[in-house]
């Protein structure tokens, strides 16, 4: 098939001959915020460790390292194996991985980059130090406590027998590297009131010292508190007792983000990710987009018309549907063939619908087609 | 990477040895739904030409052709361009494209594979006759008529001008065939009760039907009525309107489609595709797996747990949470490192997802893998 009949934007091309749907990064907005982020870790002396499960993408990743970052995190170890196979060498898996085979894999890729883990039970503890005898492989273990979210995680006051643990297993003989611990409450980050996330960070800090604490006096150093997102790491940091933030979710920003409450002392970050979408048929009122969730993650709620006096409702897999908003008229909705840019409802599943981005220099109205970034761990789930 | 630290499953693989989280399919109740739905269209004298946009998958449109699917449809031109790379040679796209650019690649596609599209607008024809136009091509072109979703489709007193324009570019000067109707109800495919569905069913044959009289009171032939879902083909065919019926969700059937009531003279279709996943971490009142909503879409509601007595919540973009059903207890709770399965709510985009299925022969307990497809049109959206 010739170049000009690829669906694959290339460099130079104007911002209308993105084939849609697509999804583009406004670059100017996202090195904005990639450089609030980076002055506000700089200025209050903690290390940026951000989570790659959102852009899933190595030329993010060595954009985030030359901006300061100390790594990037992932959820998965394929997501791992993806980045690393593309060249980022400090990778911090911040999930459990139980599976032998799996560890295996984890032990493999631990002699080839720098490599972390999260632990948050004995039976795991044992099997990720087998895998990694097995292996002569060594890797930095952070034991995880649930700080509040319910899901993975020890109880506080199991931290300390899990650190012994890990300890057990230190190099020379053993290959664990007690690290610290893992402190992130999910479900806190997109709790709407400033000083509901607020509280939720206290709680979460509460829990995260009660564990350090409890380590320490076992005579167990505990090196870092990793932890925070973009909902609450301007909280998390004053505390004093995270050492590191993984947020993720800041370099885009999607509609959930932005619909918290900003809370005081944070950077604003400005939406950076956006699916380009195309009407592609129009009733008397309404008109139709070809992008639906196929092509946006709506598990945290619908995408954002961008600076159109219009909603989107639910048009399926494949469509979008476009209404005036209250008090509008028909006369607001756009023509057969017209873009509408919609800002994704949550970024991190919508990256993982999309094969690459489309990183766009001058704005969505007139910009040109700065660089094409493969999505190099999408669909890396296992 | 040797094998033996690959996440791919091989063909022989048994069942314990799938990564988690995979996308697998039941082989036996897989075929036993394909049979089910070609012997009823069989027996009923209507052509089926099932919706591919739900299995983007050669080797599943293979094995539909055999069964005497007269082709496949597809939503998007990308989808009929990866399938037709795979070999598939008869496609409809049942959506409209206006997108000159893309109709350029519509047209290129039309001169290598039996095609045809969906219009809805006068626009729309003047757009894909000249992109027929200039590249030497024929397609089958369908009017699609609103019947009831209220989403794409023209109403159905304007399809007799829309033929009529069709029809203007007529081969051998033009390279629009005049098809036929689309008319599919969208919305009626989930409503709970049959009667519900019944009645949407019975308004939409009539706004089809009405569109057809007009058409060919106009003078010119209507082929065939093309649409009907898993939800409503029963009634659909029972008007008589509908010659074609593009279900796909028949063959995989997910949670949603299990939750309607059963209409009458309807086969039943059994869950035959699953997400494997593992316990990755357990607390004293909850399990969690590795399986998110990066795994299964839940635009249509949460996953069914397979044969446990466990409600599976929402745990985020990685991670399901297991707890007992009311009335249980911690004891149902499965262990750590146990495999769980999961129905997905949604097939279609849970399959987006994924990079290939995992075709397992001999049941989920102690099959074995018999084939590994790779979902070619994943990701296709544009």
């Amino acid at each position: 098939m010739s170049a000009t009949l690829s669906s694959v934007p290339e460099v130079g091309d104007p911002v209308a001959a993105i084939d849609t749907p697509a999804l583009v990064i406004d670059l100017d907005a996202m090195e904005r915020n990639l450089a609030a982020m980076a002055a506000f870790a700089r200025e209050r002396g903690v290390r940026l460790r951000p989570h790659a499960k959102m852009h899933k993408c190595a030329a993010i990743a060595r954009l985030q390292r030359a901006a300061g970052a100390v790594g990037v995190c992932v959820q998965k170890t394929s997501e791992a194996e993806a980045l690393a196979a593309a060249g980022i060498d400090d990778i911090y898996i911040s999930n459990e991985v139980v599976d032998p085979a799996k560890l295996a894999r984890v032990a493999a890729l631990a002699r080839r980059v720098r490599l972390a883990i999260a632990v948050d039970s004995a039976e795991g503890i044992e099997r990720l130090a087998r895998a990694m005898r097995e292996a002569g492989a060594a890797i930095d273990v952070f034991v995880e406590v649930d700080v509040g979210h319910g899901r993975c995680g020890a109880p506080a006051t199991a931290a300390s027998s899990l650190a012994h643990r890990v300890v057990a297993h230190a190099p020379p003989e053993g290959g664990l590297r007690f690290a610290g611990l893992q402190a992130y409450h999910g479900a806190a980050q997109h709790l709407r009131g400033a000083e509901e996330r607020a509280a939720a960070s206290r709680h979460a800090a509460s829990l995260a010292s009660a564990a350090r604490a409890g380590i320490t006096a076992a005579g167990i150093a505990c090196p870092l508190v990793t932890g925070a997102g973009t909902g609450t790491f301007a909280f998390d940091v004053a505390s004093g007792v995270w050492g590191e933030l993984q947020a993720g979710s800041y370099l885009f920003m999607d509609r959930d983000y932005a619909d918290n409450a900003p809370g005081p002392n944070t950077p604003r970050f400005e939406h950076a990710l956006f699916v380009k979408s195309q009407v592609m048929s129009r009733g008397a009122a309404h008109a139709v987009v070809d992008a639906g969730h196929k092509s946006h993650a709506i598990d945290s709620g619908l995408p954002q018309v961008w600076q159109r006096t219009l909603a989107y409702a639910n048009g399926g897999d494949e469509h979008g549907i476009l209404r005036p908003l209250p008090g509008g008229s028909a006369a607001d909705l756009p023509q057969l063939g017209d873009t509408v840019w919609l800002v994704p409802g949550h970024c991190d599943p919508t990256v993982n619908l999309h094969e690459r981005y489309v990183a766009l220099r001058g704005g969505l109205a007139a910009g040109v087609v700065e660089a094409v970034w493969p999505i190099e761990a999408r669909g890396c789930v296992g």
